[in-house]
């Protein structure tokens, strides 16, 4: 298993100050940045592109940038986002009929390479590319919905996919998104994950140090 | 004809400081704040959507808020930049089927309404609008596709808008975006154009100020 | 210039008893039975196919069925309801690539072929096609979108139509949706439109014949 | 294994009289009433919308109205049905990428949720959300096409979902649609369905009551 | 006006030997060779791709190859054909949002521009990017669909397109596609065409030099 | 297990001479006759459609013509195939959503059927209608980028697929298809297919039937 990764997505930050909100998140203790990227079309939302991602690098941001994106096609915004210093790019099986070939396109870029799994989507789509994928995100809530929480069946999933990443002796990480909060993370991490992200659980709150901080103790005493 | 309004447009500003950058140069003379929304769809890009336009607001920003959205379909994201705050909503005839409903629905929704052309677009779509149509807005470069240059032929269709607008007698603004500098703006303002979006021309430049009065000479001169 | 002709919309009508409603509203005086066919893609809401002018004939109306295809693509549909004996096929210009194709289509099929014109549409599409164009519809409201009042500007839309089928010495029939009503259809008929579809105004009254006497008595009085 | 109900499909229905075709087949012993929604872009064909639907609960009919949706994307017409008063309502999951989320949209309205599967697809859709499932619909003939027999791998994928749904301990009805009579209702009761949709053989007998007669005496005769 | 060109389509020829068709026409006389791009969703067939043309190259084919993009979206068959070795790209208005942009990718990659029009488009397409335009190609049949007459309509609009070119003053190509035959040659010429496709008029004949010495001769008598 | 049968591309032979080159591939010991027929929708790239397939008929080819869909939608195509003289027809699970139907279609069309897939697909699309498919192709490459090389987990899933024929006792053909050459042909055979595409494994050598030949050697040699 891959050590503990908290990542805060910046959904939930100020962004009228975002280089600042990253930044005193790192501070805080966060190991990485989560990017939710949406295009009203694969999801009933618009975000942000990849500008956001090259303006944290320019800023001065250098802890790795995750990029989850909730859009379809994929295959543009890969490039866009390689050129823009993602370190992590990840997609949805169903928003890319190429799908071998859209991990790769992120290899070669040299980016890390993960695919993404809705609440109700099986994990089939790993059964040939496990090899090719350095992440897996399982939705722990609809993605572009606001106001969701943690759907139960995730965690059935995360046992699942982390018997799959076990046995293929990979080092993948298995990262959950949706809902994820103090008082359910340590239930999240013994199903599995080992990366977290978290959006108003850490933005929502004054002191992010204390958010973290209080993930963390969870995570430590889960066993 | 409407007085001159400059509009900087965000995709130019330091994203990870946009409350400052756009505090800034209202400081220094904007007079609108315009927003460019790509949905990689019906431009190949990807950029921002309504979260930039609440953070705004949230950060303290009264100043109207331009949007001109480059997606398709328009419906959904007019509801979602109406509920975050925007004054001006624009949007391209060819992106939408309903063209007079969505026109009503920005009014109805309390925000001025806009219709843009794309530099090889015929103006016809005003022909039985021009009552519901708040701001024109013509495109002097094609949207989404970075470095390019002023279309000359745009001054021919700023003419043709203008005369549209006046002998409609309403208070219509004649909004130009797309290679907009200091050495051409006169031109276009003698072609009929009262409102000037501009990217790097100000946000590329050390001293905003400076910029927008430069910008603001020339309009003056222009007699 | 075609007779006046009254065509109530079924969309208005009791659906639980739409054999006896359309013979009742002929017997009341309607001349052309019109449908509403939307495929919750052209417009936002589904309604009817063809199984439902199948029906009509079945149950023994002989009267003119008339369709008004809110859909994208055409083609498919426009085979069908020609075998469901429709007598008018109208489409949008704007959901068909192939127009001058789909004309040919409907009027092999043996029907009469329309277009519709979206109140913020140019008849541009009507330049090279008038003569194989046996009805225009011109919407006075926006197409799928409930609880709309009629459009003015369609008046003068109405007024350009008409001035196109004079000097084209063609039998077109100019119809209008939209909003018609006791109150304005003298005005309606007086910009040119001949062929009137209303809704509410018939089958939402208790007495069809009344109504419908309504609407011609306007009409009569138009000069 | 809830009780055998039959749910006869009024698209073999007398459209124009189809408040007292319902009432009839009703009176003949009918359990339920199947609506067979397709929009001409999931499935080859146009039928019907939610108005129908309103229309047989004004005409009086307080049965269960049962909706299959034909229809790509799901998520508006959900929100129509249930507004028109529809018990269950049931989509393809390769119709929706937000599948969980959709199941929820249904249960939060009020109705109950079903996913339907045509003759080549695959269970698994069922792996993660099987406690938000009411009902299960198996297609044994291909939808939108007409003219098609009992395919007869349904009867194994009947068995399948027969056990997942035992496994499970839930009250999901299993439904069967596609070329169910008289002749072949035992066997298919026989591998586990409990609700059977059949269209010609109740709508196109002249005697209703007869023909449903003749199918429970088959179900009867099961064991 | 530009020297009158006959421009063989090659979809006519035998495609088992392409190569020597395509030789032995440019022997009889032809001036350019014409190539069909569909893609089964500008049009409803699929013909053949950029690998024809390079193939017609390497063969040796250094005559001008004049490629007619029936494809949506166009941009990444643009860049294909430019590579492939195509003299003159043209392409639909209403198959491509950004007309002025893609007119601009034939011409920076050293193609010549073209564009389409079907029998029943408005010529406005050309109001704003005439300047960019090399060739204008007017439809006189329905473009992907077999076995149709030259439209009369198309005369009328040649004379329309031939005014606005020699108003101009530019030296642009005006081409015609449909029906072109020797018996109709000379009229087509008369209103205004210089450039004609021709298909089985020529390789649907025996000797490919007298077909096209007949077309010239009807040109030749044209005054 | 089917005989061995070499199945040249002709995406790889030279086009300007077809007819020839399929001839002498035939000649020189080829089976099969594979087309790769791509719509630049499903894939990135446009090649070639039925009137390719109709040629090579009328040049006399009378050898099997294999035809691999790379489009959506499908239906279409398969009549047009069907009509053009295929022997076979393949298509993607994923470009098709009645899958079921068109099989059908094939069939009863007179050919043979093929489902397609893609590297990272699982073979759960089999579970319901192996018994209407001919042949299953596993791509060991991602259909329509060029330059790739043989992906080794297509080894695992010729297993898995040989596996699933040979329980079934159905003549099913399995094809492989992307990177086969002399070096690894043995190994793809040994791991269960019968059936090798070959594009320039074959139609990039000078000889002809010394490539064949030498595939063939590999294959005698495979126990």
């Amino acid at each position: 298993m891959q050590p503990y990764a908290i990542a805060p997505s910046i959904l939930a930050a100020d962004f009228a100050r975002l280089g600042e909100e990253v930044s005193r998140v790192l501070e805080a203790g966060a190991d990485i940045i989560h990017l939710d990227v949406m295009d009203n079309h694969y999801v009933p939302n618009l975000t942000i592109g990849p500008m956001v991602c090259t303006a944290l690098r320019r800023f001065g941001i250098s802890a790795p940038l995750d990029v989850h994106l909730m859009v379809t096609p994929v295959e543009r915004l890969i490039d866009d986002f390689l050129a823009a210093g993602a370190n992590y790019i990840s997609f949805h099986p169903d928003a890319c009929v190429h799908l071998d070939r859209c991990l790769q396109q992120i290899k070669e870029g040299g980016a890390k390479a993960g695919l993404v799994f809705n609440p109700a989507s099986s994990l089939d789509a790993l059964d040939y590319v496990l090899d090719k994928v350095d992440l897996i995100l399982l939705m722990s809530v609809n993605p572009g919905f606001g106001g969701q929480r943690f759907i139960p069946s995730a965690l059935d999933k995360l046992r699942q996919a982390r018997r799959l990443i076990d046995e293929s002796g990979l080092p993948i990480r298995l990262q959950i998104d949706g809902g994820v909060k103090q008082d359910n993370i340590r239930q999240i991490a013994r199903a599995g994950a080992d990366t977290f992200v978290a959006g108003t659980a850490i933005f929502g709150q004054k002191d992010y140090r204390a958010a973290i901080d209080g993930l963390r103790r969870e995570l430590e005493a889960r066993d």
